[in-house]
């Protein structure tokens, strides 16, 4: 029996980045030999207590990133297109109650983390590719759905996002982000003797394969991982 | 006759993300159907006109960056070590002269680009590896030497970054970079049908690869890329 390397992937679905590196991360774990756990986090939380601020306030980098997104999320594979107003979805609105969501569908779901992985892309799909909200509970019903979670299901996870234990465990995971290091989403850990090693943002994948002695090129040619694995 | 692509490469000597760029890319030009153009520019011209802020200011983005830093150094096989105070370096010490002085170099050389690509490689060591001042004339004339220039030729250079032409230029070339979209350095431009494309940072180049239709895997798997091809 070999103990596989487990990689946490810290995201937000109001991140367009984390999305992209959501959708590589789970390709590579098809050919990778790791375990990929999927740790929802508050990006807001993220950004004020480590006292960053969101790069797009500076004009010229919110043209950039404008532009780098269509052309990365071409290049993946990802269907993404910003919303209308990308500060009103991302600022005003946010994603607290969103992430409170997918959090308490990690917590109903006890047998692997295909439900977990399905919301997430569902949520992002309606932010970061179809202009729609993602903050009242009728939006997070309808991810659910099209994820495949029965109505009773949904029900339960309305009812589980409003506990104070679920309001607890995201923070708990924003926090244990922070304790790790993070500036912002999405980042990713593992640890290596007890000690964090943390990998920020959705370009460092051919730097992290090479870290964890996987072969970027070999992983990068395998036609799989430029497909959605659904 | 082909008309190659010219990838403008805009950088600074400060900035060490400037320098794992310029490496990978001089080794890159070797192999990818393209015209590399040198553009030495200002780094804090940028930061200010942009309204941009150094990212280092934030503890834990500071604190990932110098791993960051360590991490794509040994893959990349650059040696590059950080100063021992990077503040008092980058931001009190600063590139003023150096990038002036590089800039004379490039007025300078006639033929190729050959003298600029070492003495900027020259001036990346000696602040960015061996923990060197680089804004005193006895520093540059040092680089300078390194790089291969004469006696007569770094005084010429001396001379001639004190001139006003010498500054406008580089102040020119900064503006350039700010005009087509700079928020930092490095940055890489091309003009497709006469607009700019640009890449920011050291970690597009496989996206680019992409754009301009070369390809990233057969790049990267080239042995030659991954060794100074000095």
């Amino acid at each position: 029996m070999t103990s596989k390397k487990t990689i946490n992937f810290f995201y937000d679905v109001v991140s367009p980045y984390s999305w992209l590196a959501f959708e590589v991360m789970c390709r590579y774990r098809n050919v990778w030999d790791v375990e990929v756990k999927l740790r929802p986090a508050f990006l807001g939380g993220i950004m004020q207590k480590s006292g960053n601020k969101p790069p797009g306030l500076v004009p010229n980098k919110f043209l950039y990133m404008t532009k780098d997104l269509q052309r990365l999320a071409q290049y993946v594979d990802v269907p993404l297109s910003p919303p209308d107003d990308p500060f009103e979805a991302m600022f005003q609105k946010g994603s607290l109650a969103a992430m409170r969501f997918v959090t308490a569908v990690q917590e109903r779901e006890k047998d692997g983390d295909r439900q977990v992985e399905q919301v997430s892309r569902e949520l992002w799909r309606r932010i970061w590719s179809e202009n729609k909200d993602i903050t009242e509970p009728a939006s997070l019903s309808e991810a659910a759905k099209k994820a495949g979670l029965s109505d009773s299901e949904i029900k339960e996870v309305l009812e589980l996002c409003t506990t104070q234990h679920i309001k607890d465990k995201l923070i708990n995971t924003t926090q244990e982000a922070l304790d790790v290091g993070a500036f912002g989403l999405p980042m990713f850990m593992y640890r290596v003797n007890g000690n964090a090693e943390i990998f920020f943002g959705s370009d460092r994948f051919e730097l992290m394969a090479h870290c964890i002695g996987e072969n970027p090129v070999t992983a990068r040619r395998d036609k799989n991982v430029r497909f959605f694995h659904t």
